[in-house]
């Protein structure tokens, strides 16, 4: 019989199949359509022009803003979700409310080369992406107007990505999201119960557990959490509880790169390059370091479409037990 | 500058790029990867075999049970997410919550031809198609383990269907699922604020602007949503106030068959053939019929993939205002 198991964070159910579970190599993908060449690329070095202007760059000394020479370029998204000028201005329009799109919205260039994902970059090189990343908050959090900043990737045409060269993105907000109020005041509502932070117990429990884990460090563990939506989905929570992404420390960010490369190599070689999300879960811009939020990275492998079920309830059906997931993940073998 | 715009029911945010707009030819496509021959499909006449004893079946007199004469017919799924027999059991499991997966899950074969669409059919077919999904309603809320019904429909690999054959499902669910409460909730705030509907206000509101409507007739109203999170979303809505889609009434049937005709027919036609969700939002089946509350269909064409900002923050980035696909469907023409 199917489980129904509860996220304990958001009170979400996933209906998890228990059975057989579904292999990696049962997962029928169609092939990417991304690509593109170099040459057209607009994130290759070369063809700084095709962009923006540069905000941040990591690059050689001597070297000219946008020109070659960098191995990690910051530039505002040419076709921006949200832009950065104006005030906030709120209205109605009949019932309805509608406000200005005021905010930041940035891509993260990761590598000068057109094809190497994060996992096969040199660890040193995966840091220097979380310090850009870092910068960029800190910047844009001296912006009065923003609440919030998400940062996350997209990669994989199916995973919504539209070029191929690896970047992530950042996108602050002038309002803090729903999912995010959701899932702090998910965790506050498990502290104000326990007093006890929920990530930390989820930490403690995995660790003691073993059956989720695919990697650990000395700052970080990376686990399928127990109510996984997806297939292969996997969280790396930092050991030392900290609500903010920006104020990770200098030792972290070796470890992070270091678990980050090992969980996304896993999941590159175990399911072939899958499209995946992944995203930086953290506080909001204005909150103090709070007791009962924990920051955290969520990645998500996409091989399954989410349907009408999902859509009409909020829970999903997972085909692949974390439990499995995580042992194909430390195996490293597809079937 | 993008539009910020906020759904009257549950407060959610959509982006709504407002400039040019994404137009129907500009949505690239992966091909269709269903199909499959009528020869093994499950649903076709003569297979009858290859599914679990049906459930219902609309048919000619004299027809034996599994066997073809039928017009629609409703089997329980063959991988269902939840299953009907046993009782239901809450443990925990470490600090996590789990129960068995209890429920139904049946499939409604809406036709006995293998590629007929719902937006082809003969209006008295449609009209078949709901008094089926009410029939078996009416039949699984007398198990008073059941606590919500789902009906949806998966058209297309990338909207969820595996298979080709014209199908809704029907998933009943011991508890009700969160994003039913999120949107009772809604209903419900809204309603103690201003001791009126939101859906009869967003009714009114639509018929007089007229903007976003995209069909109308005695008993319902199509239009695209004002905060609509994807491209050419369609609502449509019922002119009575009811909480309960199995309340409907027998002259509001052959007007809601007529209108999903029409509706369906304009996305099937103007986006030539997307994949698409529709969910039947409904109130849950203990509830009495709540003031607040307001039964509905929603469509939602799958043109754009959810990436890693709508995961991340809940909230909708639509290329296409809700204005401007009106124009489309209404016009019958892709650009």
């Amino acid at each position: 019989m199917p489980e129904l198991r509860k996220d304990p964070i958001i009170g979400r159910w996933v209906i998890i199949a228990t059975e057989r579970g579904t292999r990696p190599h049962d997962f029928k993908r169609s092939p990417e359509s991304l690509g593109g060449d170099p040459q057209n690329c607009p994130f290759c070095p070369g063809n700084e022009s095709k962009t923006p202007p540069e905000i941040l760059a990591y690059h050689e000394p001597g070297r000219l803003k946008d020109q070659p020479g960098w191995w990690i370029r910051v530039v505002p998204n040419k076709y921006p979700a949200l832009q950065v000028e104006g005030a906030i201005h709120r209205e109605g329009e009949g019932m309805y409310d509608k406000m200005s799109g005021l905010g930041a919205h940035e891509v993260i260039i990761e590598t000068s080369s057109h094809t190497e994902f994060i996992a096969q970059m040199k660890p040193s090189r995966i840091e220097d992406v979380f310090w850009a990343c870092r910068d960029r908050m800190i910047d844009l959090k001296k912006d009065p107007r923003m609440q919030y900043i998400l940062i996350f990737k997209n990669h994989g045409a199916a995973a919504g990505a539209s070029l191929a060269h690896p970047h992530s993105q950042l996108i602050a907000t002038p309002m803090v999201p729903i999912r995010v109020k959701q899932e702090m005041a998910g965790a506050k509502a498990y502290y104000d119960y326990k007093e006890r932070c929920v990530f930390c117990d989820i930490l403690r429990e995995e660790s003691e557990d073993r059956r989720r884990v695919v990697a650990e460090n000395e700052g970080f563990v990376a686990f399928e959490p127990y109510a996984s939506r997806f297939p292969f989905e996997t969280w790396i929570i930092p050991k030392i509880h900290s609500a903010h992404f920006e104020d990770v420390q200098k030792h972290q960010v070796v470890d992070l790169a270091q678990i980050m490369k090992k969980s996304l190599g896993q999941i590159h070689q175990v399911l072939q390059n899958p499209p995946l999300n992944y995203i930086v879960h953290t506080a909001p811009l204005k909150e103090m370091d709070l007791p009962h939020y924990h920051w955290h990275i969520e990645i998500m492998p996409k091989l399954t479409h989410v349907a009408g079920f999902e859509w009409g309830t909020g829970f999903y059906i997972n085909p692949t037990p974390p439990e499995l997931a995580a042992q194909f993940l430390t195996d490293m073998k597809g079937d």
